[in-house]
């Protein structure tokens, strides 16, 4: 696949600086480029690698254009251009459609004739898959579960009973929809199951990192609106709901009945307590912990950055001691106002 | 599957306030409840849906009752009393025992007739599977684990060799039993693997959930008492030993060779550095960290809530100098009593 | 398998006291060592069950030779010759060379005679397996995947599109090696996806843990050196890369295109924010956050531990009040100097 700049240029709506007839076949960092290649400027880190370029042509913003070495796309949203410019040049490409010999697929499932069925798959009785679907290798797809046209299972992916999958959601191995969520009741000091009778319904577009979880809810269904994008290794409890375009770093925990709300940004690592609501365009910087809920959109933060082992030690040990350190400082400033009134 | 109230009331102990001949076929929440449903109140957050609600009947405690709008059935523990009518109503509907034409299981694993071994599932050499037993989809079951009766893989769980697992354990998705501990030892800077000798024993009626790994031990074995409960994505070490009935939530890590006491609750994204013992009925609230034992039952934490990031990034900067802050108001103090003393 | 006491001395260049002639045929506990078996002292922590042991012969430093009721093998590092000698005593046995029955192996792959592919695998077009190499149960190796001489892939492993995978490399349950990274580009609000067009290549001797995931690059590779050992649950972002003999352990987050040094250890449940650099020989203790880059060798930590709730709440309350704490002893400072000045 190749293109040349100036229809590159005409399909991202981008400035062009430079021979629109130079032909372009692939993306590639600033300091990996070779000549051939379209670059990108979208982080001010790498801002060092484009006075020496080997790109032929690096899309940026305009006010990076004047360190340009070479020829220029410029557009508001450089990352943007790269995304589709990579989209552009690197195509996915689909198997012919086809079942496998060695997937077992239910007589009483519905399978669209252009659907894919990967190799060792199961597809379960109720089934119902839509057009151009890719279920992967070792996929697992239980009963009455719905997926929708153009969504993708990469491989080994494990949906469960009545899930329903939208349109074009792209979902990556090792990740489980619809287990039961932690649902327990104390009995005298053991544990009662609580059956978790509700389903996961996730909306068109949406995208699930490797091995993320997504409970079934409890008795009303577990949510992911359109546009939600999920890394790796994201836990998400029963019973909560993710508004759309919101997304959602790795390592993150969201606990059950979490209500989240639309275009928020969840940094890696974050914990989210409990039953709590976040509003819409709330951003959660990496290893936040929510414990109240969030009503006003804003950056918010509770990361604590590492220091050298024998200084954070006994900074730590004064933590634990704070209230305290806190008390004495108002009973000096008690004192101080004392002395200064004598 | 349904059931008349009175007949309700008597099942779960309850004191019936309202009509005993009222027919309930499902649970529900209290505002999505419709009639024929019943509901329950556990929890005060969903106190302001008592009195709309259009449940047939409420599960709740003594303290809500003259806030009910319908039938009510009293319980000191209300959330326990839908946990049993939720099942009651919802009985896990098992396949018929069977052996799926698509699993391999070995000639020498010995299969109970009542099990049910799913689409390719893999049994190996020496494995020992009881009555009533479900191995879901893509389970792959290692040499020599025995599983006890009526447990459940519900699908894609890997259970490594000499795994042994007791009766009624429910195993959800992507669950990880008997993997290799992180065993290394180092020689002049590279690492030498510390085979992992020991196995995994699971007590009865454990459930685990999706994605969690529970490593084999190094030498004795990794233990799961009676009556754990484990969320999704817990990591549980080598040597790990877990008393019965205690809960752990999901995103827990648990490095080698602790050992945790009996009815134990850890919240959601806690972790516990190696070696540590915990004593029976320790509650450590979400996101804890623990880096020394803990020898007396209580509440303890670690968490810290975010703040609005500006205001975060300048506390962060004073912890990180706390010591010396701690330092200054002591000699403040010093000075004070030197002048209090002029 | 068994030894005689005197030849796993010379095995491992240990100073034997005791009967050479002694046979050892399995590696134990102190505490639960029997007649026959071989133990060891590494941690101060076990020290106490060294006087009471029933172990045969016990390898240990100088400095606890003289507590050791029975014979001793004397080693700088005994826990490296316990690491060897457990190997030496339990070899891993490997199934004969063969190609299970129920596996899919395309005939576009190239498989080594003596490799072993088991139940229900999935080897792709294009795949390049070595001499030697175990693909266990469930296994599925995607699309042009090259794997080298005496790999194991224990069960249920996932290899992406194009990972290239070294020598002697041990993968266990659950992992996940070359999914996309999560890489998404705004457009008003909405998430473009950007494609994730590189590798993931990992060096000989790595050891990667059940459910980790390691995902592949955009645009240039991921990269894993040789000897690199990572524990369970671990999730490796797009473009890291780790430097040769780096452990780390479980439950760690490495956002993308973080750089970590040679012979670094991570503690486990470390969060390591994107785009940061690492040098070699940092030693992070768990629960680790790190938001800038590290360029000296060293220890660091930012781990807080539990304290009993109702105190926590008070301290963590002033944590959140730090900066004006800090603020009003500066003020308290002032007035004292003036007060002094008097």
């Amino acid at each position: 696949m190749s293109i040349l700049l100036g229809k590159l240029a005409e399909t991202l709506g981008a400035e062009l600086h430079g021979d629109e007839d130079c032909r372009i076949d692939r993306v590639a960092t600033l300091q990996c480029a070779s000549p051939g290649s379209v670059s990108f400027l979208a982080n001010r880190r790498y801002r060092t690698y484009l006075p020496n370029t080997r790109a032929s042509a690096v899309i940026l913003s305009s006010a990076d254009l004047s360190e340009c070495p070479v020829f220029s796309l410029v557009l508001d949203n450089p990352y943007l251009g790269y995304a589709r410019t990579a989209a552009l040049l690197s195509p996915r490409s689909l198997p012919s459609h086809s079942i496998h010999s060695s997937a077992w697929v239910s007589p009483k499932a519905i399978v669209h004739e252009t659907a894919w069925i990967g190799p060792q798959a199961v597809i379960e009785d109720g089934v119902s898959i839509g057009e151009g679907v890719y279920i992967g290798a070792g996929c697992t797809v239980d009963q009455r579960v719905v997926i929708g046209d153009y969504s993708q299972l990469t491989a080994n992916v494990t949906l469960c009973r009545n899930v329903v999958v939208g349109k074009r959601v792209l979902i990556h191995p090792g990740v489980v929809v619809g287990s039961d969520g932690f649902g327990i009741a104390n009995d005298n000091g053991a544990w009662v199951k609580v059956p978790q009778l509700g389903a996961v319904r996730i909306g068109d577009d949406v995208e699930i990192g490797a091995n993320t979880t997504v409970d079934r809810g409890a008795l009303e269904d577990t949510i992911l609106e359109n546009g939600v994008k999920i890394d790796n290794q994201v836990q998400v409890g029963h019973n909560v709901f993710i508004g759309a375009h919101t997304a959602i770093a790795g390592c993150v925990a969201i606990a059950g009945s979490v209500r989240i709300g639309k275009r928020c940004v969840v940094g890696g690592s974050t914990a989210i307590a409990g039953h709590l609501e976040i509003a819409d365009g709330v951003y959660l910087t990496g290893a936040s912990q929510v414990t109240k809920s969030i009503s006003k959109p804003g950056i918010y933060s509770s990361w604590i950055s590492v220091q050298e082992s024998f200084v954070w030690r006994k900074n730590v040990a004064r933590l634990h001691q704070l209230d305290e350190i806190a008390r004495r400082i108002k009973a000096l400033e008690g004192s101080s106002k004392v002395q200064g009134s004598c």
